[in-house]
C-alpha cells in the first residue's frame, strides 16, 4: 500500500495548490465531513470541477434515480417470459437498454469524480462493467435467436442482483457479503465436519439397514442406496421428513430408534447451533473489523477537513478553526439547520467560550451532527388563543385532567378489548355492525379529547410513532367504512377489497393496547429500531432468492402447472404433469407451488425456507426428470437410466439454497437480533450515553433553568421567533432539545454502536490515529 | 438475615469450643477445603460427631447408592402398568417402597448432619418430605383399590423426577432450574407479546379468509372457527403444516401469500429469535449470579479453614500456616495425592520457601487442587531395557524415524479412506471381505509400531483420548470379527447382533482421520469438551420427558395399537383404533407412535420436539376424543358436543409440551452452546491461563533445565522412585509435569470460567471479601 501512500501525500500537495480559493476550501470541507456523517467512502479528486461532479453525483435525486432503475431492472422479470403480466419482447427489451444506458452513465460519473488509477483497480467497477457487457450480449443474441425462432435461455438476467450489490449506493449490502465471504472459509471447516458426520452416519445407515428388506411406505426398498441415505439424512437436519424417514426402521426394532435420536442430537441440534455460533462469531469480528476502519476513515477525512480550514497562530498555540469558518461549514453540510439548533451545536464544542475549536474537538463534528436532536417549543394551545375564555373555564380544565388521568388510558384499552370481541363476531349481524360504528366513534372521539388536551405540534411530532399510528388508522377506517357502507347501501354491492382493508384495519386497532404495558412497548420498541437495519438483510434475500429464482425458472418453468379452482380440465388432477398422477404433491393441492413465474418462484422459495418439505422436494425431482425426459424423449430407454443423475441435480439445487439461506443468512439474521438485543439489554442496565448526549443533556438543564439570562437561549430568542409580530413580547415560548430515541435509519449507526463499546478508537487517541493514518492501509477508503 | 448472621457467629464460637484437639481443628478445615474444592454448600455441624456423619454422608459409596436408586426409581416406569416388560404390582411396589426408605434414610442422615433450624426452613428438604409422603399414599390407595379390582391412576409417578432435582446430588440441575424459574418473568413477557402477535394474525385470518368459503385438503371448512384458526397458526410457527395450511388461500388468490409471509418473517424468525436473545441473556444473568455466589461461598470456607489453622505469630505478623499443618490438611483432603505433586504444589504457593503461607495465598488452595497436574515420567522404552542392542540398532532407528514421519500419518489417512470405499461395497463379496481383513491388519500393525516407538505408559496416558479410542475401536473390531467368522464356518448362522456391532465399529473407525485435521480437531475438543457438562441439559430433559410421558400415558395408553409388520389382523391398518380407519396417521404406518409404554412415549416426545408433526398432533386429537368416547360410551350424543373441548384439551398438551421443551430448554442448549464457543474462540485469541497455571508452567521449565541441582526434584526422585532398586542410580527418571487439557468434569467448572473474566472477585480484594463475608447473605451456602 506504499504505492497508494505515496499517491495521497502528492495529492494532499495538490489540494494545497488547488484549494487557494478560501471558498473552494471551505467547499472541500464540507464535503469531507459531509462523506464523514453519511459514511461515504469515494476518493474523489480535489479539483473545483471534480468536487462539483462529486457533489453532483451525491445529490439524493440521482441516487434515487438509480434506484429506481435497479428496481425496474430487477422487476422485469415480471414481465418477462415466464411472465406473470407478459410483455411483447421489444417492450422489456428497450427498458432492459435503458436501465443499462442509466447504469454505463452512472458509472461514467463515477470515473469523472475519482482518479483513473483508482477506478481500474477497483474490482466493483470492472464488476459493473462485465455485467452489463454482458447483459448486452445475453440480450442481442437472445433477441436474434427469437427472431430466427430458436429457443434459447436468457441466463444474463441472474447477472442482475449484482448490479444492486455493486452499484454504490448498495454499501451495507455490499459489507454484508464481504463479512459473509471473510467468515466463509470458518463456516466451511464446520459445514465439512457436519457433512463428514452425515456421511458416516450413511454408511452406518447403510450397513445397519440396507440388508434388512425393510420397505418405506410407498413399498420402495428403504435405505439401500448411499447417496439416497445421504440425501434423506441431510434432510433430515431440517426436520422436514421426520419421522417419516424414521418409521420402517423403528418399526421393525425400537433400538434404531437410538440411531436416530443420536442423529438427531449431534446433527440437528449440536451442529445446528455450533453453524450458529460460527457464523455470529465469525460475521461479528469480521464485521467489526470494517466497522473500525470505517470510523477509522471517517476520523481521517475531518482531519483533512480540518487540516483545510486550519488557521496556524503561532508555534506554541495548537492549530483552531475559527467560530465563523465553523458555522460557514456546518451551514454547508446541513444547509437545513436552524440557527438555534447551530448554536447548541457550537456551545458543546466550544464550552468556554473562547470562539475557536481545536483539532481533537473538531473531528467529533461528523458524530455531532449525527445525533438527531429535536426542538421543541412550549407552543401554546392553538384554542388558548383563539377562545381564551372558554379554554381556560373550570369545565374544560376538568377535559384536561379527565384525558390525563390514568384512567381514561385503561378505560381506552377496556374498549379496545370489547371491540377485539365484537370484531370475532358475525358482522352481517346488524347490532354487531351498529356496535362498529359506536366503537368508531369512541375512536374518533379520543383522538379529539387528545387533540384538546394537548398541542397539536406536540401531539403530532415527528417521534410521536403511536399517535401518528392511532389517528391513520382511525381515518383510514372511518373512511373505508363510509365507503363500505356507501357502497353497501346504493347497490347492495360490497366491494370485497374494501372490506378486506376495513377489516385488516379495525384489527390493526388492537395493536394500541400493546403500547399502555411498559413491558410490551420496551420489545416492540427495541424489534422497531433494528427494523429499519433489517432492510439490509431483505436485501441480502433478496438477492439470494432472486438468483435462485432466476435458475429454478429456466429450469423448472411449464412442468408443474395450476388450472386454478373451477377449472374442469382433467389435467388438473395432475398438475398438468402426467408424471405426478396419484402423486402426494397433486394429491395435496400443491400445484400452484412452481417455478411458472417469478412471484410463485419467490413464494416457493420462501416455503423451501421455512420448512424445506419433501413434497416440494418431490417437485424439484419430477419436474427435473420430466425435463430430462421431454429433452431425450427420442430416446426414452435412456431416461431410467438418468433418473439417478437428475434427482442429483434436483438435490444439489436444493442442498444449496439450504446452505446459502438458511445456514448462513437466516444464522445471520438471528445473530443480529441477538446482538441487538444484548446491546439493547446492556443499554438499559449501564445507562451508557455518548460524551456528547450527556452535554446537550446538561445544557438542556441549563437552558430551562436559567432560560431568562442564559447567552445561548437569548440567541435563539431573537433569531428564531417563529410567533406572529404582534405577539413577540407577551408570550416568551421555551426552547427545550430532545436528542430523539435514537432509531437507527441505516445499519451503520447500529453497527457503531453495537461495537463503540469494544472499539480502542476513544477520543484520547485522536492523534495518535491521525499520525497512524499516514501508513494505515484502508481498503474500505480506497476500494468502496 | 441478622439473625443467620448471629447463629453462624455463635457457631464460631462453638467451633473454637469443640476444636481444642489440633487434629479436630485439621479434620475440620480438611472438610472445608474439601467442600470449597467439590463446590458442596452444606452447613453442617462442626461438633466431632457431626464431622464425621457428614463425611460419612459425603462419601462417594453412599452417594453412587442414592443415584442408583433414584435411576431404579425412575426405570420403575418400565415395569409398571402400562409396561414395556409387565412385572407383578407387589414387585414394583416393593422396589418403590424399598426406593422411598433409601430416600428417608438419605434424607434422616442429611438432617442429624445440620442444624435443625437449616434443615426446616429449607423448601428442598420439605419437598422431597412431601413427596415421599405422596408417593406412599398413593402406593397405598392404588394397591387396596386394584385389590378390590376397581380402576385407578398412578398420578404420584408424575412426582418421581422431582427427587432427582432434590436430593442433594441433583445440585446442578436444581440451579439450572432456579435459574430457568428467574428468567421466566421475562420469557412470559415475551411469549404474551407472542400469543398477541398470533392472536391478532388469527382475528385478521378469520376475517379475510372465513367468508370466502374455501375448503382445506380434506373437504372441511377452512378457517372458519377462530381457536382453530389461533391453533394453527400456533403451529405454523414450529413449520410443521407449512405449507399446507396456506395452500387454500394461496390457490385462491396470490395476494394471501403475503399474509403468510408477514406471519412467517414476525412469528416464526423474529420472535423466535426474541425467545433466544431473551432466554439467552436472563439464563445466563442469573446463572452469573449464582456462579457468584457460589465463589464467594468458596472463599468463605476457605477462609474458615485458615482460621482454624492459623498461628498468629506476632502483633506485627500477619497470621500464616506452617508447611507441616499445610501438607497435613493437602494429605487429608486428598490422599491419593504423590508426594512430587505435594511438593509442586507447595512450592507454588511459597516460592520464598519461607515455609509458611499467608491467608491470601492460602485461599486458593482449592482452585489449586481443582487443576488435574499429570505427572510424566520420561521412561525408557521396556524394549530398550530388555534387548537395548536391537532396540537401538540401525533398523530400529529406522523403524522409529518413519513412524514419527508425517508421511506415515498421511498414508494411514489414505487407507483410511480406501477402506470407506470398502465398507460402502457390498460385503457379501469375498474380495471385499477379504479387504476387510488387510484392512484390519494394516491397523493393527500401525498400533503395534506405534507401540514400538513410543513408550507405553506415554502412548496410553489418560489424556491421549485418540490412542484409546483407536485401540478400543480396533482391539473390539478384531474381536468381534473373528467370533463373527467363527460363527458362519461353524455353522453357516452369521448372527445379525455380532455383524451390527462389527459394522458399527469399522464405520466408527474412519472417525480418526477427523483428528489429523487440525481445524476439524479443534473443533471436535470443544465439542467433547463441552459433553460433560452437557450431561446437565440430559438431566434436564429427562425430568420434563418423564413428567409429559406420565401424564401422556395417563391420558392416552392403548388407545393406539402396534401389532407388527407380520400380523394379519385387520385391524393393524387402523392401527387397533376405528377412529383412525383411512386416517393419514395410519396410512403412514405411525401406529407405533403411542403412549404404550415409556419408550414409546420418549421417543414420541422427542419426534413432537424435533417437528411437532401434524400427523402427531392428529394423534393426539383422535385418541384424547377416542378416550373421552370410552369414558362416555353411554352417551355418544354427546361425543359430538365434546369434540371442541376434547381437540382444546390435546392442544393443551401440545403447547405446553412446545414452550417448555422448545422455547425454553432447547434455546438453553442452544445458548450454551454459543457461549461455550464463544469462551473457546477467545480463549484460542487471548491465550489466557490462570495465574496459578502459569506458575506451574514456570517451575516445569525450571525442572526442565536444572534437574540435577533443583531442590524440589531432588526431594521427587527420593520420594518417588518407582524404578526397580537396582536400576535407581544408572537411568534417573525425569519428572514432568503437564497440566491437562481442562475437560470439565462438571458444569461448574465451565460455568466458573464462563464467568471469570467478568467477576471482580479477584486475588486482589480478598481481604475485602473476607470481611464482607460478615454481611454476606448467602442464599447457596444457606439453602441447598
Amino acid at each position: 500500500m506504499s504505492e497508494g501512500e505515496k499517491e495521497r501525500t502528492s495529492r494532499e500537495r495538490t489540494d494545497r495548490t488547488h484549494t487557494d480559493t478560501g471558498e473552494h476550501r471551505l467547499n472541500l470541507a464540507a464535503v469531507y465531513v459531509s462523506d464523514a456523517q453519511h459514511n461515504r467512502n469515494i476518493m474523489f479528486d480535489t479539483t473545483p470541477q471534480a468536487v462539483r461532479l462529486y457533489l453532483l453525483y451525491n445529490h439524493w435525486l440521482l441516487r434515487v434515480c438509480v434506484y429506481v432503475f435497479i428496481m425496474v431492472d430487477l422487476a422485469l422479470a415480471l414481465f418477462e417470459e415466464p411472465a406473470l403480466i407478459p410483455l411483447p419482447l421489444w417492450a422489456t427489451s428497450v427498458i432492459e437498454l435503458l436501465c443499462l444506458m442509466v447504469f454505463s452513465a452512472r458509472l461514467i460519473h463515477y470515473a469523472k469524480v475519482i482518479p483513473r488509477s483508482v477506478f481500474i483497480r477497483d474490482p466493483k467497477n470492472i464488476c459493473i462493467i462485465i455485467t452489463i457487457m454482458l447483459c448486452v450480449v445475453d440480450l442481442s443474441v437472445y433477441g436474434v435467436l427469437r427472431l430466427c425462432g430458436r429457443s434459447a435461455v436468457r441466463w444474463s438476467r441472474v447477472l442482475r442482483p449484482l448490479l444492486l450489490i455493486n452499484i454504490t449506493e448498495g454499501r451495507q449490502l455490499r459489507r454484508a457479503f464481504r463479512s459473509i465471504r471473510n467468515a466463509l472459509p470458518q463456516i466451511l471447516v464446520v459445514f465439512f465436519l457436519f457433512i463428514f458426520s452425515v456421511l458416516m452416519f450413511s454408511l452406518m445407515a447403510l450397513k445397519l439397514l440396507g440388508k434388512r428388506n425393510l420397505k418405506t411406505i410407498d413399498g420402495s426398498p428403504y435405505f439401500t442406496n448411499y447417496l439416497e441415505i445421504f440425501f434423506d439424512l441431510y434432510v433430515l437436519v431440517t426436520t422436514a421428513n421426520s419421522p417419516d424417514v424414521m418409521m420402517p426402521a423403528y418399526n421393525y426394532s425400537s433400538f434404531f430408534a437410538i440411531f436416530f435420536i443420536l442423529y438427531i442430537i449431534i446433527n440437528t441440534y449440536t451442529f445446528m447451533s455450533v453453524f450458529l455460533a460460527v457464523v455470529y462469531n465469525n460475521y461479528k469480528k469480521y464485521l467489526k473489523e470494517e466497522v473500525r476502519q470505517l470510523v477509522r476513515a471517517k476520523r481521517q477525512k475531518l482531519c483533512h477537513a480540518f487540516s483545510l480550514l486550519q488557521e496556524v497562530g503561532g508555534a506554541e498555540r495548537e492549530p483552531t478553526v475559527s467560530q465563523t469558518c465553523w458555522k460557514q461549514l456546518v451551514r454547508l453540510v446541513q444547509p437545513d439547520i436552524s440557527n438555534a439548533q447551530q448554536e447548541l451545536l457550537w456551545s458543546v464544542c466550544d464550552p468556554q467560550n473562547t470562539g475557536r475549536v481545536g483539532k481533537m474537538v473538531f473531528v467529533q463534528l461528523a458524530d455531532l451532527l449525527n445525533i438527531q436532536v429535536i426542538m421543541m417549543k412550549s407552543h401554546t394551545h392553538p384554542l388558548n388563543r383563539w377562545i381564551p375564555a372558554f379554554y381556560q373555564s373550570t369545565f374544560s380544565k376538568l377535559i384536561h385532567s379527565m384525558v390525563q388521568h390514568r384512567v381514561f388510558v385503561y378505560v381506552y384499552d377496556v374498549i379496545i378489548l370489547i371491540n377485539a370481541v365484537f370484531i370475532g363476531l358475525d358482522e352481517e349481524n346488524p347490532a354487531v355492525s351498529m356496535a362498529e360504528w359506536v366503537f368508531l366513534t369512541l375512536y374518533i372521539l379520543e383522538i379529539l379529547l387528545k387533540l384538546y388536551t394537548f398541542e397539536p405540534h406536540t401531539f403530532f411530532a415527528k417521534h410521536q410513532f403511536w399517535n401518528w399510528f392511532d389517528t391513520i388508522i382511525i381515518v383510514s377506517a372511518l373512511l373505508a367504512t363510509i365507503i363500505n357502507t356507501a357502497l353497501k347501501s346504493s347497490g347492495g354491492y360490497t366491494s370485497r377489497q374494501i372490506l378486506d382493508i376495513v377489516f385488516i384495519l379495525r384489527v390493526l386497532r388492537l395493536i394500541r393496547v400493546v403500547d399502555t404495558i411498559p413491558r410490551f412497548r420496551a420489545i416492540i420498541n427495541t424489534l422497531i429500531k433494528i427494523g429499519a437495519p433489517m432492510l439490509t438483510f431483505g436485501q441480502l434475500i433478496l438477492v439470494v432468492y432472486y438468483i435462485f429464482a432466476m435458475v429454478g425458472m429456466e429450469l423448472f418453468k411449464g412442468r408443474v402447472q395450476y388450472f386454478g379452482g373451477d377449472s374442469v380440465d382433467p389435467s388438473r388432477h395432475f398438475c398438468g404433469n402426467v408424471l405426478l398422477n396419484g402423486s402426494a404433491f397433486a394429491r395435496n393441492n400443491y400445484c400452484k407451488n412452481n417455478f411458472n413465474n417469478v412471484v410463485s418462484s419467490f413464494i416457493l422459495l420462501l416455503e423451501l425456507t421455512v420448512v424445506n418439505h419433501k413434497y416440494l422436494l418431490f417437485l424439484l425431482c419430477v419436474i427435473y426428470l420430466a425435463c430430462c425426459v421431454f429433452v431425450l424423449d427420442s430416446t426414452p430407454l435412456l431416461a431410467g437410466g438418468f433418473t439417478a443423475v437428475t434427482h442429483v441435480s434436483a438435490r444439489i439445487f436444493f442442498i444449496l439454497f439450504h446452505i446459502v439461506v438458511v445456514i448462513i443468512i437466516i444464522n445471520i439474521f438471528v445473530a443480529f437480533i441477538l446482538e441487538a438485543f444484548f446491546i439493547e439489554y446492556m443499554v438499559e442496565k449501564s445507562e451508557l450515553q455518548t460524551a456528547l448526549e450527556k452535554k446537550i443533556e446538561e445544557l438542556n438543564v441549563c437552558v430551562e433553568q436559567n432560560h431568562v439570562d442564559n447567552n445561548l437561549v437569548d440567541a435563539m430568542e431573537t433569531q428564531d421567533n417563529d410567533l406572529g409580530p404582534g405577539e413577540g413580547v407577551k408570550v416568551k415560548p421555551t426552547i427545550m432539545f430532545k436528542i430523539s430515541s435514537t432509531r437507527y435509519r441505516t445499519m451503520d449507526g447500529l453497527l457503531q454502536r453495537m461495537f463503540e463499546t469494544e472499539m480502542d478508537l476513544s477520543n484520547d487517541n485522536i492523534d495518535e490515529v491521525e499520525t497512524e493514518n499516514r501508513t494505515f492501509s484502508n481498503p474500505v477508503f480506497t476500494s468502496s
